[in-house]
């Protein structure tokens, strides 16, 4: 028996025989040859049967052979400068392990929607798996820096008994006779690991009941949410950019590949080193009206305003120093200009709008407490997260950054439902 | 101004003025000597505060600190064998951020209720900062060891319309108006994905509504999934064993401290290493016949046959061929005796329970759709999952390894609820 090999490996096997398994991927015949694209999940290789050269028995399984059949193939690993892998297969034998019939997903143009409806089965398409493999190396590169620079993962809780970013937008469940809701953010209980910890990151699925149909948009998507400990707002801002610059380098590093299928133009992203431009609210705000947007100073930037605002520069941008009244009640405000919260929005380039929120937070026990009741949040819900403004308050800053919008940024992609696997929106939970 | 630093830096910086910011851990007098333990998140270092080498004010400051406040320490780093760090800090000047009034856990020993209710200052403790510690190895380890073999991370998603592991246990949520369950497993997403990409794993919190109070069980806890497609139940094995070593072993490596700190007997970790043994369903039967356990055979085993069944060997031990009848419906039986399911199941040693769960996965159409209806499972749900077994059906294998009760057993810790930073008991959803 040849070796079993996965189609990645090649380069260590040339000239030898192996045994690949996986999936026809497309055919072709041109007279006594034929042509086998066949994928493994690691990568495609095209397998040439030579008429002349294998048994009778072998050449007419490739007339079998139809899109996605699962199938092994045994051959002599050839190199080949024009293979996108750098070898073909020349193949001795093949072993059938399954026709397809009619498999729903053809080479022509197929609608959104039966495209989701066959999630399971669009994720083998070429540019789904690259997608997918991005958001892969995009999350380890996210947790190898915090992990390489001696943060601990702290999983914060699914089930929570309060909102950290409004009610309006809660899953609701029943909790053994009470009502729990899903989490919106990992940050608070962040907060409270930080102070064990100094430096800590969550990472998680979070839920937003929002009832939006944007391309932006998912009812459950992951957050990573850095929280350390003697941190202010410019040491946060620093991080953000760092973080940010990190992944972005480690894709074009490792996913140059992928990116190509993609047809992305990465020079944009070899730009996104530190530092990135950080601007004042009123500088935005200044900004928009230069370019003829009628915006209502003190309110939040929409969509547009970001992607007005991202096409001045050729790398993210930072605003900071949001108006306080538009902000969560646990940020910090500005000792020197009190309307303003110490707050951060990173804004990804080419209009793919925010990518990061953070701030400071407020750290002193009767400022949080106030801003509790102004917000009409249920204080006894809050005792534990007032608790770390009693025993050891110290400055302390985070930010979260939403892995399917970075995805969507990085790879190119529109719409945020192709950067996750199965995404789940207002009106899908299928597959 | 000193530089700052964190304390596990110290090696990088002896005989430097340095500044240290966090919490005091403890203090102790001895007249003119004042020695403060202080934390930072990284370590624990000594601070010595000699009257005659201070000013005045920074003298009388060590009186004020109280447990947990927070406060800056600048000092020189100086090399003390005695010390557990290797290094004292000689202090010059005390900066106080907030001195803490009453902080409620102290040295003396405290209810399990009012620590769960404080679980947000607890995680501050000596002990359960170094089980968290540790469950960040263990997560990081386990990350890594799939990436490194090429696995593709895929999230699989937590709103799912239909159940893997049986409806009684599960959490319902309101979607925009229909019935949502709160996922149980990704196991059936990673096989969908393991058809694309080959190896794949999913990582995310899972959840069972289950009446259940041991100590073995909570309502959210967090699994990793691997599904490997042209896999079958040897496979599998293998790699599970090859999985759990490589974990145990990383943090005997990197997590000796904190395995001191919980006092665990390190000797048994250390002969984690493959070949595990494995036994047929039948022979564990016997086993436990032996051992006067009276067994009704078929049945699957409870907490207290584990804990005799693990006590035979000093390494985890894996069952496998469990009766069909008492297995999950996904899971194929072995053509040479059907009336055995490909399952298996790890046994962690000392009586810490099943660690792991898997299975070779049913891949025949025919067969699967009976057992669905055989279930009375939603055939209509179920589509998309039969599909797989359409399109280019292999055969494939994965298991579930859960997290929290493997963080248990590593750092001896007799119930699951230390090993996540926030548990969700039954009971309990604050903080």
């Amino acid at each position: 028996m040849a070796e079993i090999i996965r189609i990645s490996e090649s380069p260590k096997h040339e000239n030898q025989e192996v045994t690949i398994q996986g999936w026809l991927y497309n055919k072709r015949f041109s007279g006594k040859v034929r042509f086998l694209l066949v994928r493994d999940g690691s990568a495609i290789i095209q397998c040439v049967v030579v008429k002349s050269e294998v048994s009778e028995d072998t050449f007419e399984k490739t007339d079998l052979l139809t899109q996605e059949s699962s199938l092994k193939v045994t051959g002599v690993l050839v190199a080949d400068k024009r293979a996108p892998i750098g070898y073909e297969l020349h193949v001795k034998e093949i072993e059938i392990v399954q026709i397809a019939q009619d498999y729903p997903i053809t080479p022509k143009e197929h609608g959104i929607d039966f495209l989701m409806d066959h999630r399971h089965l669009w994720i083998r398409s070429k540019r789904q798996h690259a997608i997918l493999n991005v958001r892969h190396e995009v999350i380890r590169a996210a947790r190898d820096f915090f992990n390489d620079r001696d943060f601990v993962l702290i999983d914060s809780p699914i089930f929570t008994p309060n909102a950290a970013e409004g009610t309006t937008t809660l899953f609701q469940t029943d909790y053994f006779g009470s009502p729990a809701y899903l989490t919106q953010s990992g940050q608070l209980y962040a907060e409270a690991a930080c102070m064990s910890f100094g430096r800590v990151y969550c990472f998680g699925p979070t839920f937003r009941a929002e009832k939006s149909k944007t391309r932006r948009h998912l009812t459950e998507f992951w957050m990573i949410e850095p929280e350390v400990a003697f941190f202010d707002l410019q040491d946060d801002m620093q991080l953000a950019e760092e973080f940010v610059s990190h992944i972005v380098q480690t894709v074009l590093k490792k996913r140059r590949a992928e990116l190509e299928t993609l047809e992305r133009d990465t020079s944009k992203l070899e730009n996104v080193v530190p530092p990135f431009p950080k601007i004042h609210y009123n500088e935005a705000v200044e900004i928009l009206k230069k370019n003829g947007v009628d915006f209502p100073y003190g309110d939040d930037f929409g969509g547009a305003d970001e992607t007005v605002l991202s096409a001045q520069f050729d790398k993210p941008v930072i605003v900071h120093h949001y108006p306080a009244e538009i902000k969560a009640f646990y940020m910090k405000r500005d000792p020197e200009e009190p309307q303003f919260a110490l707050a951060m929005d990173m804004l990804a380039p080419e209009g793919y709008g925010e990518i990061i929120g953070g701030s400071q937070r407020e750290d002193d026990y009767d400022t949080l407490l106030k801003r509790i009741r102004e917000h009409n949040l249920d204080e006894e819900a809050f005792r534990w997260y007032l608790d770390l403004r009693k025993y050891g308050s110290v400055p302390h800053s985070g930010f979260g950054l939403g892995i399917e919008r970075t995805v969507a940024w990085i790879t190119g992609t529109k719409h945020v439902r192709e950067t996750i696997p199965f995404p789940r929106l207002m009106q899908r939970i299928y597959p």
